[in-house]
């Protein structure tokens, strides 16, 4: 009997999924930081499993009613399309559920997150798999995952900076993975990146040194 | 010469547009305030223009690489692509300028608004259309307008409500139509809509009083 010498020596192999939410492809400076991050996650592991979702190109479904009726009633009564919706839907889940790390790289839209962000939370945001009720409200399913979010955008918009206060995707995501039960919020901010500003390659270059630390340590 | 009397009796015709970001159909709640808005809207408005538009059902499609080439490049040199994405923005763009009221009704998702609401707010975005640049920094071009939000949810998200700390909507939607250089928006929470919930049928009544003299003094 070693019980204890057998689970301490259990080989955990870290799980890492990788949203990218631009609409741009090479063009973009949140995909090549996720690309940076990548690339020194899987030296640093090198059996981790990865998975990349393009969500720039390949934009999850809106939610629709069919989706609504897939997620709210019990599955014996569902019809063609809420089994069709909640399909896609447990596939998005299925992906973070399996994930320790879940990087996101995206441009800020117009204040906030980009609509295709936005379509990927509603799909996820499940009840009975993303979150619950408990004694005391709802309950996030979500713990012990780390979220790392790239953010581009052609101004200034960190917190501290000269546009915090029309940031309103920082506040809003970590709110949101709170709710699912993620306490373990990064952001990196590639901001001022506008053609001529004369911030843009110091904070390239910062971001790219912090998507690396992060990669590493994760 | 009676250019002073002339330009007095002029007769504007009032323009409403009216968006619909719930996915749902008969059972949504924020459907049935904006279609008493519109009644009640349209009797002390006989001759005003009415353009309603179904996100819900209709979603406008996500910004992409052709919307972005379209919007930031010359018209000169448009791809195909970029052509027939900027066409769609222009058609909401077009619906938006043309109203002196718009009224939102939508649910809300995950703690802010529906992806479908963020994709029409990032096709209506556009630079020289919706804002421009000025002497210290951006500028609306929507200023002179009415925004009317009727927000339905199951729980109390009104901002000084139990849930108001996790309403990430209505923050949002006042700075980003600040933003275009509306200044005059209004809420109308339908709240507490979840099924048993005591607080339901009050919270609808008040809603429907709260449209209905918002239609009547637009």
């Amino acid at each position: 009997m070693n019980t204890s010498t057998s689970s301490a020596s259990v080989i955990t192999t870290p799980s890492l999924l990788l949203l990218d939410a631009s609409p741009r492809g090479e063009r973009s400076h949140s995909r090549k930081l996720a690309q940076e991050f990548l690339t020194t996650w899987q030296t640093a592991h090198p059996a981790g499993n990865v998975v990349t979702r393009d969500l720039g190109h390949e934009p999850p479904p809106f939610v629709n009613e069919a989706w609504v009726e897939g997620a709210f009633t019990s599955a014996e009564g569902h019809s063609t399309a809420a089994r069709a919706a909640i399909r896609i839907s447990d596939r998005y889940v299925d992906e973070l559920l399996a994930a320790d790390e879940i990087v996101i790289a995206t441009p800020i839209y117009n204040l906030t997150i980009p609509a295709v962000l936005k379509a990927w939370i509603d799909q996820i945001s499940r009840y009975g798999r993303t979150f619950t009720r408990g004694e005391n409200g709802f309950v996030g399913l979500l713990g012990g995952k780390r979220v790392r979010i790239i953010v581009s955008s052609g101004s200034d918009f960190r917190p501290e900076g000269p546009g915090g206060a029309y940031n309103f995707l920082d506040a809003y995501l970590r709110a949101f993975f709170g709710f699912v039960g993620v306490t373990d919020v990064t952001f990196v901010y590639a901001h001022s990146l506008n053609d001529g500003n004369p911030l843009r390659e110091t904070s390239l270059a910062e971001a790219s040194t912090t998507v690396q630390t992060l990669a590493k340590a994760a």
